[in-house]
């Protein structure tokens, strides 16, 4: 398996792991010391070493940080985990509403006027660190770069992972990674940059059609890389992990030992790219002058995805989609009150595995019935298993890791026969999610131009949820990949080949959770016979192709184009995912596809 | 009558004007000098004395600028007025793609190291001569603060408007200036801010509950003022505009000379807040250290209209309302090809001239019939006056100033039969504009979260219009009014009592435009059964209330929701409206606001 439902966060363990790190603020001199999630990479998910802020307080959210001072210590969590961290902290630890509450307003208001606190240069961006140091200016209160104090204090702090790192094929890359570096060099030249810093894993492995096992649902080896003007890169990686990598990786790409980087940084020549918002504050303070400041060259190259890319996520969603299917088939033939949430993961991932193609789950599945599908981020642990009861919604959001590409889809399964409120409440986020799979837009726009055209059902109902409407995802990487995004927040204009997730939900705290989730990928439309001759426009093709449960579906409440879409696409479901199940699953299918 | 069909732009007497400006860049040994079509308070229309563009260039638009350099002369427009700019100016003077072609760009482009760029620091904002500085930085051109080469070589330059004041009484403001005045000083206090500078007119006329008539169809008087932190201001304008106003403006109002704006500035102490996006760069330079950058105080409070201003909007559309029907009614009676243009224009200035309350047009109607309807902001003139013909669209937008409030309304009319294109897409269009006037969304979103609600249908069928969903409006001031905007462009949250307009249209050139507006208030909705209890959410109210063309109407295409919308909106028309307008045109009304 790879998931496990042990429950990790371990509230007794925070207060003497407090007083220990308070006694080397003493020694240290320090008022103060932060500890965030992130390690230095700031992907969302760390090794087990780098889990400090979980190992510290007992918090095990993808997000947020600890200041620790000497007589409070704040657990800095955004929205999605107000709950949870009451239930994970034990009390000596203060959970404060982030970002509303800012990070140096916070500090001023419980630190004097010469107050100190340190921070670990690799941990946190320059962007974080110009942030707090604004302001904090005019408190008196000083930032103070230091050891990592957490890694003093942790006796059995774990090695850091040093998995073999793969080349990843050109049948699934689809640009050699030579011609990856010589095609950003000319990038950098065009902006008078003499090299860039990569320091976000999936960066790395995109670059050099590289793959890794350092971190958990993530295939990425940890590493730094300097990409120079003239297509060279330099890769601090441990040898040990590049085993057999010669040949791949070529002549072009020089390999040293990750102890070089910081010296390194230190004889090249500038200007240097630097994204603020990804690179460790200490990569800015050893280049110095060098610096300058610009995206991560791999970014959008990475996603815009090309025709292997493409063609490897349709693959891996029909792969993907008959695990579902089966998966589905078998849970409709179980009666209300017999199935746990840990049943129903175990049984998904053990369908997703059948075929040997699963490399691994894309991120821990939420299985979430009755009231726990109402948490948005919801973990099943041993302690909160469920039955799935008649009258729940069973909302279920996983995903797997394929050579060919990243799968994430979210189907709500009716258990036993559904409520009304439930059904308007399906129906209405599912409209949403037709709105944004039928869409058309012209070309330039972001996802914060178009987002709200997936809420508005919900919002004519006096309803809304509380997450982005969708993400980027990877190829074969992240599952939550940037700077593509279906939010309100996002200004990157969409381009072709970019995939995104289209995913509204729906949560009544308590009683019920919803949430519907396709991937798509942005594509040039083709001219409509009346449409703008000279306006060129975007559509989206889908990539999931998994049945939505007809029976949490108020038929009446469709207009005729919302229902002719579902028509089309449950045909579609059962033409490309029939051939791949089973004799019982493909007569569940015919059903589950039915015209309504 | 208020408008005229004249035509203004006369591109013959251009090219003496530019050789006269020429000389005068040789004696100031400036190698040229730039004449933008604004004058000092930045608003949309200018008095024929700041009409410098229009009298150098021939160009009358609204927007746009000349820079005049010794060998060449571009006139600098933005989209809209491609077409016009061609037409009206003669071939000394090479228009230039504004905002495509960035100034400081093309001055480089055009004049060699040592160049000097004289400019009026009256007739620019701060934020302009910045970007134009940043711009020019390292190319050796210099910006020159200059007097106005235009003034010098006009002879017969108009003086400025001197026109009468008036208190604009408090049953129709709502909130007396001394309170403004109190709530504003706090603000500034708040900021931190000893006084602001104020100069767009329609912000002191807000402010201090005046309105005037210097310049056409915006009912404000030119001047600047100064608002103290303690509530106090000191009022710039001509003693002959502010006769008999002494007890409405109360001792706390000092008034002066324009003359003294600059001197009294230099005794300012600071911080004193200015607008880098509406106040002169002069300012700035007197002001000096003490200038400290902030929105105009004036433009929030002004935006959010208070219940007397929402009363007085309404009441004001009836009157409007009720002009429009009349109007409409005479029209259809009219056999195809047996109007034209302008009779429209007059008939309908007529209608609204009726009862004596009409203060103004609230900007020149746009009366585009055929082709010249998908010219977005089409003026009608004797020279391009067109008959109504069988299978033409008609649009028709225009507006009136009342004491109690501003109007903007657009439909579009079928004369004799319309083809089936011209119907679908103006269901389209219709669709869009039934999904904004619907909506409901959740508090603290601004124009570029929802504008796209009203543009899907459109996207659906490849199609696109070229202009914002929607503007702010004044009460009885600017017919365009900042900061809210349905606009992918606006980020200002919207607030209750903001007015907007909900203007979807489509233009096909050379064949026909479709534009629909109804002007909308932002208020709280009123919570749903099943809405989520802890979200607060905004909906409209419809101000406008005039018949749609039903015979326009694909109503197949039409949701059953979009169908009952119009059905019900059709019925408050005839019972709003009914009652006001002549028996003919009750008939005409009954049947034009059938169900469909």
């Amino acid at each position: 398996m790879f998931q496990t439902f042990e429950v990790t966060a371990l509230p007794e363990q925070g207060p003497p792991r407090l007083a220990a790190l308070r006694a080397e603020l003493g020694s240290e001199g320090l008022d103060g010391f932060l500890v965030p999630r992130a390690d230095a990479h700031q992907g969302e998910y760390v090794a087990p070493r780098d889990a400090r802020l979980a190992w510290l307080t007992g918090f095990t959210g993808s997000a947020g940080f600890c200041a620790a001072l000497r007589h409070m210590a704040g657990v800095f969590v955004d929205g999605r985990y107000r709950t949870q961290v009451k239930a994970q902290v034990a009390r000596d630890f203060t959970p404060v509403n982030w970002p509303e509450t800012d990070l140096a307003e916070w500090l001023a208001g419980q630190l004097p006027d010469g107050g100190r606190v340190g921070f670990d240069p690799w941990l946190h961006t320059v962007a974080q660190i110009d942030k707090a140091a604004a302001g904090l200016a005019g408190t008196g209160i000083e930032l103070v770069r230091c050891a990592n104090l957490v890694d003093r204090i942790w006796p059995d702090q774990p090695a850091p992972p040093l998995a073999p790192a793969r080349a990843h094929p050109l049948e699934f890359a689809g640009e050699a990674a030579a011609e990856k570096c010589a095609r950003l060099a000319a990038d950098l030249r065009g902006a008078g940059h003499r090299a860039a810093v990569l320091s976000q894993p999936d960066s790395i492995m995109w670059l050099l059609n590289l793959r890794g096992s350092d971190i958990a649902h993530n295939p990425v080896a940890h590493g730094f890389a300097v990409l120079h003007d003239d297509g060279t890169v330099a890769l601090f990686m441990e040898a040990a992990k590049l085993d057999g990598l010669d040949g791949h990786l070529g002549a072009a790409v020089t390999r040293h030992d990750p102890s070089a980087f910081l010296a390194f940084l230190g004889t090249l020549p500038g200007p240097v790219r630097i994204d603020r918002q990804s690179v460790p504050q200490i990569v800015a303070d050893r280049l110095g002058e060098s610096a300058a400041f610009g995206d991560d060259p791999c970014a959008l190259p990475k996603a815009r995805k090309n025709g292997a890319e493409i063609a490897g996520a349709a693959a891996a969603h029909l792969r993907d989609g008959a695990a579902m299917v089966e998966l589905l088939a078998w849970l409709d033939a179980q009666p209300p009150g017999s199935v746990s949430e840990t049943q129903v993961v175990t049984r998904l991932e053990a369908e997703r595995r059948r075929d040997n193609a699963l490399r691994d789950i894309s991120f821990e599945t939420i299985a979430g019935t009755g009231p726990n599908g109402a948490v948005i981020h919801y973990r099943v642990t041993e302690t909160t298993d469920s039955v799935l009861e008649d009258g729940h919604l069973l909302v279920l959001d996983s995903g797997g890791q394929y050579l060919d590409g990243t799968t994430d889809i979210t189907r709500t399964i009716a258990i036993g026969t559904p409520g009304d409120e439930e059904r308007a409440a399906f129906t209405r986020v599912l409209q949403g999610m037709i709105a944004m799979s039928r869409l058309r837009w012209p070309n330039g726009l972001a996802g914060r131009d178009i987002e709200a055209v997936g809420r508005v059902p919900l919002w004519l109902a006096g309803q809304d949820f509380n997450h982005g409407l969708g993400h980027g995802v990877g190829a074969y990487l992240s599952v939550h990949e940037g700077p593509q995004r279906l939010s309100r927040l996002s200004h990157v204009p969409l381009e072709p080949g970019m995939i995104l997730s289209n995913e509204p939900g729906y949560y009544r705290e308590g009683a019920f959770g919803i949430r519907i989730e396709n991937l798509l990928v942005a594509q040039e439309a083709r001219p409509l016979p009346g449409g703008d001759a000279e306006r060129a426009m975007m559509d989206w093709r889908t990539l999931t192709f998994v049945p939505i449960d007809r029976r949490l579906i108020v038929a009446d409440l469709l207009t005729a184009a919302e229902r002719d879409w579902l028509n089309a696409y449950h045909r579609d479901v059962a033409d490309l995912i029939g051939p791949r199940v089973g004799k019982p699953a493909q007569i569940w299918l015919d059903a589950a596809t039915m015209p309504i």
